[in-house]
């Protein structure tokens, strides 16, 4: 077997797939390569989008790399995709596009799926997100499906976080979930050529002053993503708001990655200390006893982390 | 101090909302009262609804309250409610149909709102179901907002799941997110007076028949909620299913509550033991000297773990 922290380090893309699947599947496993790779993590800047199904937030990926390709920049994706057997085609469909870049040596493009866990998802691609900073990607991008709880996690762990908006979506701003205002350092109103942008940017506008108090209000930047236009400006707006925000600014983002991910592999180390404990066949024993009602859950929990506690390390 | 489980097991609403309270903003304390209410639990069924904001859930859970209303059920309501400061009003404003029932002493509310952590959500409305099934409640409706992941394991804690469509949702069902589909034990075909109502039913039966390859696939009601339409269906076919299903199907629903509700309890508790043993300054200075790369969150999680491991019970 090839040194997998060796090769990946160096920017090879086999080597890149190999170490996200491995920490995937095998965080146990894939501990010692991550020892290994993680002095050389922290220098990309990571850029979450987000924003609803049919916002083009894939579209605008793809021109963003276009534009960032043209100056030189190595890029990470990282498209997180919590697809069903009922949606996996038509998002499949929406991300075709995207994949013209995949032959693009310095352009690396990887799926991530739920794993059916809560927090699942945001915890593989906060590894995945640190093997792509090891292998010297400039810039790495984020990009969801939905804006649901678990997408508002996973967004977090970037560095400048864009929400994705098109006209119309009056009542969708209305609908969004907790949180997802909040966390945009930019807005992009994409699709700002259709009927009702300007309706729409000015409902964003006085729901932004009313949200902040108006402080320091996230920009707005229009984008046409189908055809290119307002990326360049886009990216410059990125480029301009991590510069504006100070070195303390990026670096309290990429601490909150650090103190996500140490929190995350600790319950992680944890949980697997529980597992191995108890037994499959016991805990159904114990889950047959509680539905009995014989016993509470709350006892049986602190006999198991009472157990715990004695157990060898 | 009042009783508080003796109070609520008689169906006390004052305190129901006391306990509910109490199980969300501090488990270690709410731990004697649940254990001491837990036997009465396990007797009510519950029904999970979700969909997409605007399909009208909130309209059909008022609808079929009065519906039950009419045949003495008693009834509690916990309205799962992610709302950040720029959506609370909107879906307030949704709310407003249902609090009318909030003067009838056999009908409980309770909104839940995120607690901005991951899974928190959920957390908390399985120990209010809990409290709502010891304080004698015939029917617990838990009423969604979107359809996240958050969304779908809140609903996975119920024994029967409602998804509302409405029409022309061909493009939603298409986004819809992971899991969705699979959790329905019935689809409800909301607004299903609507122009497009027949040709979202086929898409649907389409989907499903595809996704389920012809096996018991789940039954799709149309309903008019806000006239009341369909309504008196809808809760037949629910019992209808719950009969169908026999006695075994109930049973594993609730032990899957149980088995999440213990896992999440231990969870908790090792969690609690972590934070214990090392106070936040010195998770922080651990953050930065990862940050600095002086040393790899691997590391430092597996000192951690290691010394709660050895720390007294």
């Amino acid at each position: 077997m090839m040194d997998l922290a060796q090769e990946l380090v160096k920017g090879n893309h086999k080597a890149i797939a190999r170490a996200i699947s491995l920490a995937e599947n095998n965080r146990t496993a894939a501990q010692e390569m991550m020892k290994k790779i993680f002095p050389k993590t922290g220098k990309s800047l990571v850029v979450g989008v987000t924003g609803s199904p049919g916002s083009g937030k894939s579209t605008l990926v793809d021109q963003m790399v276009v534009h960032l390709r043209k100056n030189g920049k190595k890029i990470g994706i990282v498209a997180v995709d919590p697809s069903s057997p009922f949606t996996g085609g038509a998002i499949l469909g929406d991300r075709i596009r995207m994949m013209r870049h995949s032959t693009d040596p310095e352009v690396f493009i990887r799926s991530m799926a739920a794993r059916g866990h809560l927090g699942g998802l945001a915890k593989a691609t906060g590894e995945a997100i640190a093997i792509l900073e090891a292998a010297g990607k400039d810039f790495i991008l984020v990009e969801t499906i939905g804006v649901g709880q678990d997408e508002v996690e996973v967004v977090k762990l970037a560095d400048i976080v864009l929400v994705i908006l098109i006209p119309g979506a009056g009542d969708e701003i209305q609908a969004f979930k907790a949180g997802i205002m909040e966390i945009a350092d930019i807005f992009v109103l994409n699709k700002a050529d259709s009927p009702g942008a300007e309706k729409t940017e000015k409902q964003l506008q006085a729901m932004l002053d009313l949200g902040f108090g108006g402080e320091s209000v996230p920009p707005v930047v229009k984008t046409v993503a189908i055809e290119g236009k307002g990326v360049k400006n886009l990216v410059k707006e990125i480029h301009k708001l991590v510069e504006s925000k100070s070195q303390e600014f990026i670096d309290s983002r990429k601490k909150r990655l650090i103190s996500w991910m140490l929190r995350d592999i600790i319950n992680d180390k944890i949980y697997q200390a529980v597992s191995q404990n108890i037994p499959e066949s016991e805990f159904e024993i114990l889950v047959e006893r509680i539905f009995m009602r014989e016993i509470d859950p709350y006892t049986v929990a602190d006999e198991i982390v009472g157990r715990l506690k004695k157990a060898k390390a």
